[in-house]
């Protein structure tokens, strides 16, 4: 930690509240899994980058029986594989599908309505998982649509909040499965909570009151924002960035337009430049926090988060450092260009603010 | 959640941060079971509370053999019947021995020096699992001294932090267990922390960074009185509650002396009274929160919480109080007899506020 | 000031925020009166404590001719010798009335209705001039029935916000009265705050935003708990102490019933106490503050203040240790008998909280 | 008050805490007058924008003999002028000259040093009374080296803390001087805060106390950032803006490089456009906060505010936006010109964070 203070805020563009190899979002994990699955069961389980790794390796140490969906890191969930899967599990074998909506570690976000398609035309009774710890609140996300059985986020994202909580919500037919499920859990065992929920005394155990209170306030103000609102502006967001990284003549670490990410950009630096040295200067000189690549990426990526309580000329700023600390790596961007390129789209889309109108 | 303003301050006098019928401490106690622990491992513990039934009702849903040790409610841990469990166990089928130090239904605080000097005797390695949730930096807790193998509290009690943080804290041997421990665990598993505090980023999963920030200035806080000031502290106003309580000519549910507790009271009501009217008109008239009876002394007793961030003044104010919710209810006490017997004690042994000499 | 930390809550039972030995409200006196009265007006001022005091010597020092008069510390404002000024003063060379609603330095609270019938009864156009900093939000005060021309405040007493506004209302014949006033002012123009209003831009100069968000909760809370119910819950309070410094045998500084005042009650000692000994005690022990007996009654009187965002249970913490600190200095009192007169009278009369019928 | 949310955080680039048209600091003005100046007496005043002005008005409406030194608006005090005067001044009838250091409404930066220079040279006995607001703990202020006699301040400027506290700092000369001076004051007066300074009480009424808390603490990262880093940091950031405000193609209101300002940036803009449609879209689109012209510049200019808590990244993205608002208004500026500027000047001279290297 940083105790020792700088003058100004600190400029802060990681994909989550500070600047560690791994996630929040653990609890929540172990909470889906537990409750609706017993040991042994087959799960189909995506991996695309560090978040879904971790995820995945989670299940093992469960000791579910996970059926791995490797793609290329930068690329989204292989669906065409899913597809192949679900159309020879005659014998629902498969329990569970675990995604996560939004890679946090390579800027991918996965087409949930394509996997919920799928399902339903296999007409199979998977389960339908979902990690949305850097999707929920700022990007379309759809639990009744999209069929989800189990979306989960933390408070520290997009909600805006301190860390603390994890946010776990359930279908019916999650619950339903919760009561056969045979996994060994205590703490995180839904049939708990359920039970002070329906005495009225709601919590089987202290909560977190001061988190409790904060996530009140955090949905008003969603709401008053509008969460249409919301999700254009972190829509702006990323295309502003993406327009950028494009301007710097640098690549996207997503391979696709149709899995870029609204809520982080994973950034591609040239082979000659370690990308842990940006995040590193950004730290040093400018009092910026961006996200180090992460394992296979490690040193090939920096990422810009671009999500939560935050807005368009604080973006700029951002901006506007790394270029300064792309020309310090070496790299020979042209000052001002990512910033112009970012301008020219936002100048035309931001709206007014309605209250000041 | 009472959201209405009321002048003033709420008179916050239970044994833990908001009036509920359960623990927090919960995922604490997990974590000490499953990373020390295998399936089916036999513990010894001692049912005396309402706090010590839901460990076991954990331990036993973690799949571990519990031994259960009952005492009659307001009595400490039997500790002949564990001298007698040891002594027979030569083959050291006891794997660790769970107690409470400090039962927060009943006030009872247990002997964890007799324990330890009854392993000792016996030369018995079974581990010392001790729930230090409402004792630890109130009441006088040696560690080393007495050969506790994992001691668990949370922020919420003596530390006078907001809920939120389950603190455990582990002896080499029981480190040395978790090596070989076969429960199932993956958020609680000590492993991952040991990882990253040995990588130097500390966490496996983002913390919640401000209440570590918070835990830094409650230690320091509790520095600065020093913290055989802060046991003082607790000693002077357990005494003065208990002084109040026999002043009333009520008993105090804890059946013996060396039993007694500092940090809550548990005050028996005659039985032509309903002990939850009390802790009612409290919250409804006077703005004060006293604890329920639980489960076996529902409507027998009701507690009065006298830990943390506490002074004198303070709990003079909560005994004043209880006086006239007595009356109110119709039991014939002498207004002002127990602020008397308890301010008659204070007024000799208050100590002079060092900074202020 | 006391940096060094304690346990607890410092009880604070001044009638201000610190313990120093003279008033807020400084400023917008000057408000008041340079705004309406030119040099050499005449006014009539009743000194009846340490606060009136001040006022006159501010009134003198701003080159008023003040008409001083003087009751013994512990008395009203003598209303007999205003009738007759004001019956002799045909030429009406008398400007303003100024008077204190409540000395806080004495507890003695005057009665504004008859002042209003005196100046009607003999067509007086004298301006009214109020103080009402340790009145205003917390004892009946009517300032269009009882023809208030200037009532000021500051934020720092019944409002409960930090120091830092001094709040000054005007009737329309105050504002009249500004425009010929001679007194010289900038600072505290009022032509320049109506100027700035009348323009929409409010304020001259940069105002404490921060307080005036206070000012908005402070006054939303005193229409949540009802303004009819604050006062009540001070007559309340100030009833309660009255009955244990009775029963402590101890002597109420105001010397009849018609002025006792219910935010503060200053307490006289027996000639062998030393007062100041009172306050020393409560905060070097007890870390409690009450306020000091000032100039004429120093050494004679301590006081206890019982206004603002306070609730009955802290006074009799308060009342508690009061009695614990004057059996320390060597007075007689029979500890808790002053707790159980309060409690008495309080136990039927504390209404319950309505949002938890 | 804007009370309806918007996301992120506005972009503060006022040279003040709020954006209205006048100054704080008019208490303190009125106490540095008051307290060392008779009615009557001469002063020289440099009216050089729109805070010198009403200043000037303040001491014309306290009964100085003001003798007023008017420059062009975009110029600094005209020092010549104040050598013909102080050498013609044999009897030494001026007694005070009154100067802003820096003139926030035109970004202009007096040169003290040369003030007392003609002072000393003169051997003339006038007391140097300096309104530091928008300087003090943000460019170079020498009290001593220079002979200041009375210098002020704001808390909500450099200080970075909430409005409210006036802080008046007197040499020995000035308090000399309030020994004699004749001027009315009583709520300003140094001489009832030197008393309770004396005696031990410190205040002649309640302080602000939280405000004090806050000043101790505002000092403190002063000293922890250096106060020459602090002065170093506003000078990096005035250069910055100004070498943006060229990139556009736009003028500065200061007319000479000498008195640039580092903690304020006047943008003049071509005569087609009303330099009030740039604030007011900054307002209503981007949630950002610019200073309006005053007074003769109304219109004319607008102020870029760089001082205070705040860093480069910060500046960077208030450039971007004002370039989109330059674009939005039509003004034909080159996206990114500005920011480019900017980072290849900073980009060279931001120093590593000491504590991060």
């Amino acid at each position: 930690m940083d105790y020792v203070y700088g003058p100004g805020k600190n400029h802060l563009f990681v994909p989550g509240p500070v600047n560690i190899p791994e996630p929040s979002g653990t609890g929540a994990w172990e909470s889906a899994l537990t409750n609706t699955l017993s040991p042994g069961d087959r799960t189909v389980s995506f991996l695309i980058g560090q978040f879904s790794l971790l995820w995945i390796d989670q299940q093992q140490r469960l000791n579910f029986n996970v059926d791995v969906v490797e793609s290329e890191w930068g690329q989204g969930a292989n669906l065409d594989i899913l597809a192949e899967k679900l159309a020879a599990d005659h014998s629902h074998t498969i329990k569970a599908i675990c995604i996560v909506h939004n890679e946090t570690a390579t800027g991918v976000t996965n087409n949930l309505a394509t996997v919920r398609k799928l399902l339903d035309h296999y007409r199979h009774p998977a389960l339908l998982l979902v990690d949305g710890v850097s999707s929920i609140c700022a990007l379309d996300f759809r639990m009744d649509e999209w069929g989800v059985d189990v979306a989960l986020t933390g408070s520290q994202k997009a909600l805006s909040l301190p860390t603390g909580l994890g946010i776990v919500c359930a279908s019916p037919k999650a619950l339903e499965a919760s009561k056969s499920a045979k996994s060994v859990r205590v703490f995180f065992d839904w049939n708990d909570y359920l039970k002070f929920y329906k005495l009225g005394t709601f919590w089987p155990y202290t909560p977190s009151i001061q988190l409790l209170y904060g996530l009140r306030a955090a949905v008003d103000l969603i709401f008053e924002e509008g969460l249409d609102n919301v999700i254009a502006r972190h829509t702006r967001m990323g295309k502003a960035t993406r327009l950028a990284v494009e301007a710097w003549g640098l690549k996207n670490c997503t391979q696709k337009e149709e899995w870029y990410s609204d809520t982080v950009t994973a950034v591609l630096v040239p082979p000659y430049i370690d990308s842990a040295e940006i995040v590193k200067r950004a730290w040093k000189r400018y009092n910026m926090s961006l996200g180090l690549g992460l394992n296979k990426v490690a040193g090939k990526v920096f990422r810009i988060g671009h999500l939560g309580n935050l807005n368009e000329l604080q973006l700029l700023g951002c901006l506007a450092g790394v270029e300064m600390i792309l020309k310090d790596v070496g790299y020979p961007v042209k000052l001002g260009s990512g910033v112009a390129a970012a301008c020219a789209y936002l100048q035309n889309n931001i709206p007014m603010i309605p209250s000041r109108i």
